[in-house]
């Protein structure tokens, strides 16, 4: 599977010109345009199709994109290797690049890069409040509260319990790293079984057709995965059948779970709540099923917000990479799809 | 200022009676008879006024008495030094003893020993989940799924955020110790500054009055301070118009806060958010205007909920230490109160 281009050539980059997405703050343009060293222009309405790219020969040249969705003619150009609009490279403001990949085929020779940001930190900030916030009855303590009702409630301590983190990665492992200092074992779910220690953070790392045993025991299970063609429908009736109690946190795609699954597993009894942060269909509308599941809580797609220091910080650390002629670590493999 | 007693002689342990709390459970109180070998006889209704405690020679002796209140009947026996009823040792199932303490002079020569138990990893638990609650907006999410609604919020990183924790025993270390693990500066509190490195958990501790600036720049105030002549009214006007928008914690005791100053720093921003699991008057009725404050929520004593096992737990070391005639480690002082 490729890997992907490497980096552009800085003779290309240093004459690339900066397109940046309409959703960017202006604070967040002023600095990628003081990393750059160049003026910005609007993404949006550009690409070969007309509009501001290509209002003659001096507006020609590579093109460096900053924001979330890549507008089609850019994609097309990649067709017409003598498109004076090549695309060199995209900065994806967001972890997440399946939407993007999804869309359409990726331009040719084209580098994508991505926001991580503080996400990993972020995420697991967001699992534990929720893990937490169960076993201390948060949402119950607010609506007691609300009625001005003294009870009192035992709380459930989450020492020596076991969570199940699907994703070993960056991701995963600032999840399973935060549980690890309130005493919680940690097991992580990776791609394929690894040989050596774990990584930092797991006391144990499986593949993902091991899983079996663990999902018996496990009292968290928190799912991180991308989506790619593997994952989806990643979580279904086989895994939930073998849950015996324990609480599903989605933090990573929605689409790779079988909500149809998941709701027979929360009647049933197999999956105690569940906290999803990511759904197949985003945004869901009001009369969308899914906001009636039993015991489960949606928190729409705000688990790994990303703020605009967060993008100009790896962007910049990007910049610094191609303009060394190095591929940058926030690269991602448009094969793989992360 | 005095310690109390040591140990009970065990030649007077060995013959000790043990009377019990009825409102422990069955399952307890069998465990308790089984530390001590012998059989448990009810504590309430007992004592020189008569009842089980008298019914003739064979039925006197010293007393062990395992419960949260002490009754008037043994309180007044320490009066006769001649009492065949004569209290040697009262664990409480507790670990906040003020109450056992501020009911009536505590019989001379009495040993108190507390039940701490898993507490300190319990309320530190309590307070990552709501320091968390808050910066995930969890009661917000909550509501909002109840509504159908789906929109974004951001969250809010504690990282480098300063906590300051009231209180640097097992409970404060504790809880400064979960906090650190997130990334928070934790500095702790102690009736008087130390020299040295700070315990493990905090990164500075200091003095009770030299607490200003380090106020003014806190994002959360835990409060976790027994309650004793010289805490109550402890968080009062001054503390509280030193803070600049932090969130107020208490898992201490109620009565260590000025209720009404801390209602004026809520409606004046200083204090932006607080959580009560304590309060000056417990249970509070729902008329309480407590119930009414501001931007607040209040736990119904929760936080440090003492389970079976912590209280048998805890009675056997101190049964162990008695036996070998060594002072238990959770031994009250009972001139200090704690």
């Amino acid at each position: 599977m490729s890997e992907g281009p490497g980096a552009p050539a800085p003779e290309l980059l240093a004459r690339a010109r900066l397109l940046v997405s309409e959703e960017l703050s202006a604070s967040l343009v002023r600095e990628l345009e003081r990393i750059t060293g160049r003026a910005a222009e609007p993404l949006e309405g550009g690409g070969t199709a007309g509009g501001p790219l290509l209002c003659g020969e001096a507006a020609g040249g590579p093109l460096l994109c900053v924001g979330a969705a890549l507008p089609d003619a850019l994609r097309a150009s990649a067709a017409d290797a003598t498109a004076s609009d090549k695309l060199l490279w995209f900065h994806s403001v967001n972890a997440g690049t399946d939407a993007l990949l999804a869309a359409g085929p990726w331009p040719a020779g084209a580098l994508l890069t991505r926001t991580v940001g503080r996400m990993g930190e972020r995420i697991a900030q967001y699992v534990l409040a929720w893990v937490l916030a169960e076993c201390q009855s948060v949402p119950e303590f607010a609506a007691q509260h609300a009625r001005a009702e003294w009870a009192r409630r035992p709380s459930e301590l989450i020492a020596g319990q076991t969570a199940l983190v699907y994703g070993s990665g960056r991701i995963g492992a600032a999840v399973a790293g935060l549980l690890r200092g309130c005493g919680v074992r940690t097991v992580g779910v990776a791609r394929a079984a690894r040989s050596g220690p774990p990584p930092v953070g797991f006391d144990r790392v499986i593949g993902a057709d091991e899983d079996a045993e663990e999902l018996a025991g496990a009292r968290w299970v928190i799912a991180a995965l991308p989506l790619t063609g593997a994952t989806e429908g990643f979580f279904g009736a086989g895994r939930f059948a073998a849950l015996r109690g324990a609480t599903f946190v989605n933090v990573g795609r929605g689409a790779t779970v079988d909500t149809g699954a998941l709701e027979t597993a929360l009647r049933g009894g197999g999956v105690r709540r569940a906290v999803l942060d990511v759904l197949p269909e985003e945004p869901a509308a009001p009369e969308d099923p899914v906001w009636r599941l039993p015991r489960t809580v949606i928190t729409s797609h705000s688990a790994g917000i990303t703020a605009d220091a967060d993008v100009a910080g790896d962007f910049a650390a990007c910049w610094e990479a191609v303009r060394e002629g190095r591929r940058p670590g926030l690269a991602v493999d448009v094969g793989r799809g992360y």
